[in-house]
């Protein structure tokens, strides 16, 4: 069993504008129970983590969401583990620098500390199986690698981004010996040409944006890629519990380079041989899109207030899924239906598409087109509906 | 021209359910504007008739619609024509027995009087040809024929009746000339290949259901075909203006005849020779169903309140139709929007879609699959939700 204290960090940022308008700029994605689980997709996220965390979990989000993220956090699930802290970023400045405070603050605490980073609105099958690959990477970790978990692919998505496993090279036998491999590289989302490739080679993994390190390893390596980044975000660490923190963190904070960790890290320290991969085989998805979200809602029927409505009303095949309240009828059609009113909401002859019926907006999708939803939202300022994002 | 007074009969029944949730029981599709006219179907055809009555035209509607007809034929638009009057009809029985109690009033106090009778919820496209079809018809109408209008067909249309015209046979020269011609039979919805048949025949015509004849000829046929219905309806109307109307009126209704005129008059009296065409060559439709409301908003947009939206928000293509005062922002998408509410309605990725935006209902639907409608409509008892019909 690894030795060294556990600490899960969650950077909650990123309003998810291909779920608009469930997710808005004011309630993003993660503050959203997408599932019908009763549960927010952050507070899944929690719920998964408090049970191997060794302290307190820290969520970084955004200034304007810190009320309802801590709100969230306070009512977790009782699993007897200790309640999250939450720091407010100033500005979204993407991923790395909220990862970077985070590992400040714990190394300033305990330097041999282990953090692991994961994202605050995706979704996970399998919480033994996620267990077990996060305490196989908390002993990879301990060997002083960069960890990120891999999932095993089940289609060629070229939604996400994939990880290629390396040679068993020198140090590898340490690796393996915890159930470990080396990592030869990230690759960005692929086409599905490269995505068929990828399948066919066997040795891709889904990158699911989970990495784990020692506070003070992720640090060092920062220092060595980015100096001022890592020299930021211990300086703000250092002012944590003094008067003078929030000034400090005021005025570091807009220095801090915009990037995420794949390419502050991750992408760098493959090609270093710094990066091990644990291979993982539970159902994840990041439920990017309507797409993803109808698949998802599908494989594992919501089952909440609402329910499914009366899909098959007049006698003809429909398979309709309702997350929230709405009272559906519906006649040959496969569907999916977000209500949030207490309208009825009557479907014929539709094939994939999803229906957002909110009080200020009424969101008509084919799944197939699902990506698109992010040109129409961004399209809402210039036609005066900016209040609506 | 024609010497005997001419008297427009609107049977105005019948809910439209394929046009639900827009149409319902209480407010039926002819009392709906359908095409941002600013004016309803029944108000639509009663401005199209008024210029060309001689004396009131008379709309027989169901007791529960009498108000809302009444109010609307009486904001007529001003041609300087005659008031509709409005008979209410105790329940409904089909069209037969309302245009023989229309036919039997006008009998009475003008025998020699021409009826025409028109739906009250079809589109008619161009008003002067229109005008000159219905001035044949009535000429066609004082040789003693049962006279109906013949709309040439643009396509082979499965949705619609035809007509098919006869040989030229005994007093044919006289029907020729006024611009008539005798009719073989009619026929009813025929499937595609039929329809492509009749189309390459030249010899068809679309049945838009419109009659004329004198309104004495029109009862005596019918007293040879069914003489309680005809025996019937000049009963009432001979208790019209007294006290005992009412009484008449609702002690015989109920014992008349269920059946619509075709059935009752056209057909039969077709086989016996006495049925005149006029070709006809306005747009007309019967705007059945949310397929063809569609077609014929895209072939004519409206451009009242609301108008347009924002389609092509996003950069994208796309071709949407508002009806209402819906506020729309579209990607990539061909739909139809009626809207009703202040909400904004985004669109992505749609190929021939309707969305009926209401306070209580919101239908999206397949415009291919239009047809399917009613069976959603006729389940809504049978799951609790009939008060939303």
């Amino acid at each position: 069993m690894p030795q060294a204290p556990f600490v899960p960090v969650i950077p909650a940022g990123g309003a998810g504008t291909r779920l608009w308008p469930l997710s808005r700029r004011t309630h993003p994605k993660f503050l959203l129970d997408l599932t019908g689980s009763g549960r927010s997709l952050l507070q899944q996220t929690l719920d998964r983590l408090v049970p191997l965390a060794d302290r307190a979990p820290i969520v970084v989000t955004g200034v304007e969401h810190a009320e309802a993220v801590t709100a969230q956090a306070t009512t977790l699930a009782d699993h007897g583990g200790p309640r999250a802290r939450v720091l407010a970023e100033p500005s979204p400045r993407s991923s790395m620098p909220a990862i970077a405070l985070a590992a400040a603050l714990v190394e300033r605490e305990e330097p041999d500390a282990v953090i692991g980073s994961f994202a605050a609105d995706h979704l996970i099958g399998d919480q033994e199986a996620f267990a077990r690959a996060v305490i196989t990477a908390r002993e990879a970790a301990d060997l002083g690698y960069l960890v990120t978990l891999g999932i095993a692919p089940t289609h060629p998505a070229t939604g996400f981004g994939y990880i290629e496993q390396g040679a068993q090279g020198t140090g590898a036998a340490a690796l393996r010996a915890v159930g470990a491999h080396p990592v030869a590289r990230f690759v960005e989302k692929p086409d599905r040409d490269r995505a068929d490739q990828f399948l066919a080679a066997g040795t891709f993994s889904w990158n699911a944006g989970i990495f784990v390190a020692r506070a003070r390893v992720l640090l060092d390596e920062l220092a060595a890629q980015i100096p001022s980044l890592a020299r930021g975000a211990r300086g703000i660490a250092a002012a944590h519990g003094t008067a003078r923190y929030q000034d400090v963190l005021e005025r570091t904070w807009p220095q801090l380079t915009r990037i995420a960790i794949d390419h502050a890290l991750a992408e760098p320290l493959a090609a270093a041989g710094k990066v091990a991969l644990v291979p993982a085989d539970f159902a994840w998805d990041d439920v990017g899109d309507f797409a993803a979200l109808a698949r998802q809602l599908r494989e594992d029927p919501p089952s909440g207030p609402g329910g499914v409505g009366e899909p098959g009303a007049g006698g003809a095949p429909a398979d309709v899924q309702v997350l929230g309240i709405a009272d559906v009828s519906a006649v040959s059609s496969t569907a999916t239906v977000y209500g949030s009113g207490d309208r009825h909401i009557a479907l014929v002859g539709l094939e994939g598409i999803s229906i957002v019926d909110t009080e200020d907006v009424l969101l008509v999708l084919a799944d197939e087109r699902a990506q698109d939803l992010s040109r129409l939202v961004a399209g809402l300022d210039g036609t005066g509906h900016g209040r609506l994002r």
